[in-house]
């Protein structure tokens, strides 16, 4: 044994907590790779909610050590020709399915290696249609904290074809900026596309008018406990996007807002000179 | 120290993950067996329901490595005369209340040790009424980890009196074979008895007939993705079991069903000749 | 590598399990304390109930081993004045807000050590407004878990000034015991303030008369499995605490109970006699 710290496995799925899916995973990797360390990064994705699983991928992955596979199964595809894959930068890897769940590592950089995982000597030696999280991704995560080459588990594959979410980023339109809520979180936040040098230009400025459903957020505040009691505020979350919170309640609630929920922006001189995008 | 894994210690209970006994067990374990690998395999179990507890054990346990202790724990019994029980199979065990909830690893496999957890020497000082999970069962599967012999763990067990749900198979009626829905899943999957060849051998059959609840479930899908949107299908689930399912959507909720429904399989002229039971 | 256990790090928050925000402090522990043993007391603590986490802590923390480090958040108060704080009882550690999350391991031992997390050298270089878990304490958690010092975190901190709870223990009223149910758990049983010598006499007095919501407990029982069908009966809970169980059932919703609910005990003529408080 050396003195390199273990391999980690971060799971990120839809699985739920609940059947046993989990513990199955955790299961299959631990008759592979027994020194690997396992996170749950998050099973309560929503249902085959790609989007989702990919927001809190965009959230968390900078945060994990170097040496990170992240695991990921938000699958609605299983069993259809939607391509297993894994991709590499250095000592982190990427292991799911190629349906855009990986576009937030696959964006901030470009990966070393991408295979599809069609080499079965790595998988379980019985593939269920319905389950390959089991049969396949878990297995080929953990032989990747085996210290087996991402080479070894499958035929390379072209960078330009793998899958990324078309995810339009907010819009100028007669001097306001348009953008959505992508992310309501369990205190019922609403997290905006919204991030950056945008959104810290906007929050600064003294004339800013927010609006979200023709209903106007006018409190802003540095954190929840700032917020006048009841009212919506404005916000940078912790992730770096604009956010609307309620102190001590939930923003989703008192604004009756959803995920897609349109957010407008005006009343700021410089937010067309702020960063593009996320 | 040698090259051996560590033992595994795989946790069914239905504690659920709110009230922190879950991390109490999980802190008994780490200042008995601090060098166990502990995997959670769920506490979502509903409360009290033996049966579900069995069925997430059916489906995982095989998946486990073989040095996995299984510590399980639905125990509407606590405090009763109800025995506690282990039961070894080589470097496998299965630690818990003696109330059927060992059903899957004792039908596929005579143990070949069984004992009462009777030796207090191996349970906490202190033994409530209504906890056994972290009072009793907890360190003896931390002490088995340890290497403590199952048979210094209490009085030996007649395999004939240990507790074994009864489960009647799926059944014949003129010519039809009738199981039931035994679980039903986060994404509203629902899972029959029907399982092995039987179950294949149904969904082979051109003029299989299914109906659940007096409705027909026509469509036969190998994955979810292949089966036509809104519309519950049949299908092999990652269990080896028949199963009805729809595509992005919930089977339970679509056909208003309940775990104990009747699912009756007919025009399947060879299923009489496949395996018995699960 | 000694042969001491490796540390544990117990985590207990109000961040629930959907989002990610567990897997991230998990990440970032890995990332400095990878040789950590991490469990989750609880995540499900209700957002911003200090008093839930509290009662968490208090009926967890004994059966952790001493050399864990309790790393607490629950945090309405997040980039606030409310001061960010470590305390040391030997090789065991409290991490979180100066809030009242610490009340039951302060008032059980006056700690060695206490400061203020003031020293950003322990924190991640970029420091969020809102998420204080990530950024703060779970870094600071993570270095005491690799060695260093609690004094290095940040400046010393008067022990009189850490803010504990004010949680009035039950009172005598009239030769009558008043106590409060302060948790209601995941099977509905409502648990309350009357613990230990004053429990164990309640319950062992034949002419114990119990009300809550002006309606009469009559039942006692030693298990949940000994009480009557469908009626409320009184037990000693695990944690010491008096309880109201329905077996097989919920007490919260048979007897339409609410945290806060009035407990009354008469009829028992040592009682005052019994230990002041929990």
């Amino acid at each position: 044994m050396t003195d390199e710290p273990a391999p980690v496995i971060a799971l990120l799925t839809d699985f739920g907590l609940r059947d046993g899916y989990i513990g199955v995973l955790h299961g299959v990797i631990a008759g592979i790779a027994p020194h690997a360390q396992l996170i749950d990064l998050s099973h309560e994705v929503a249902a085959q909610d790609i989007a989702e699983g990919a927001w809190i991928l965009h959230t968390a992955w900078r945060y994990f050590p170097p040496q990170t596979i992240f695991l990921c199964v938000v699958d609605p595809g299983v069993g259809t020709a939607r391509r297993p894959i894994a991709l590499q930068w250095g000592a982190r890897y990427f292991v799911g399915p190629d349906n855009g769940l990986c576009t937030p590592m696959a964006r901030a950089e470009s990966p070393s290696h991408a295979v599809v995982l069609d080499n079965t000597a790595y998988h379980l030696p019985q593939i269920s249609a319905t389950f390959h999280g089991r049969d396949v991704f878990a297995p080929c995560a953990a032989h990747l904290a085996c210290g087996v080459a991402i080479t070894a588990l499958g035929s390379p594959l072209a960078l330009a074809t793998i899958t990324v979410l078309d995810q339009p980023p907010p819009q100028l339109h007669a001097g306001a900026l348009v953008g959505h809520v992508i992310h309501i979180d369990r205190f019922g936040n609403l997290i905006t596309d919204i991030a950056g040098a945008r959104a810290i230009d906007a929050l600064a400025s003294p004339t800013l008018v927010a609006r979200l459903r023709r209903r106007r957020v006018a409190a802003v505040a540095t954190t929840f406990a700032e917020a006048p009691l009841g009212v919506p505020a404005l916000l940078l979350d912790s992730s770096g996007h604009l956010a609307i919170a309620v102190r001590n309640g939930s923003a989703a609630l008192t604004l009756g807002a959803q995920k897609g929920d349109e957010v407008r922006l005006s009343g700021v001189p410089t937010i067309a000179l702020g960063e593009i995008g996320t």
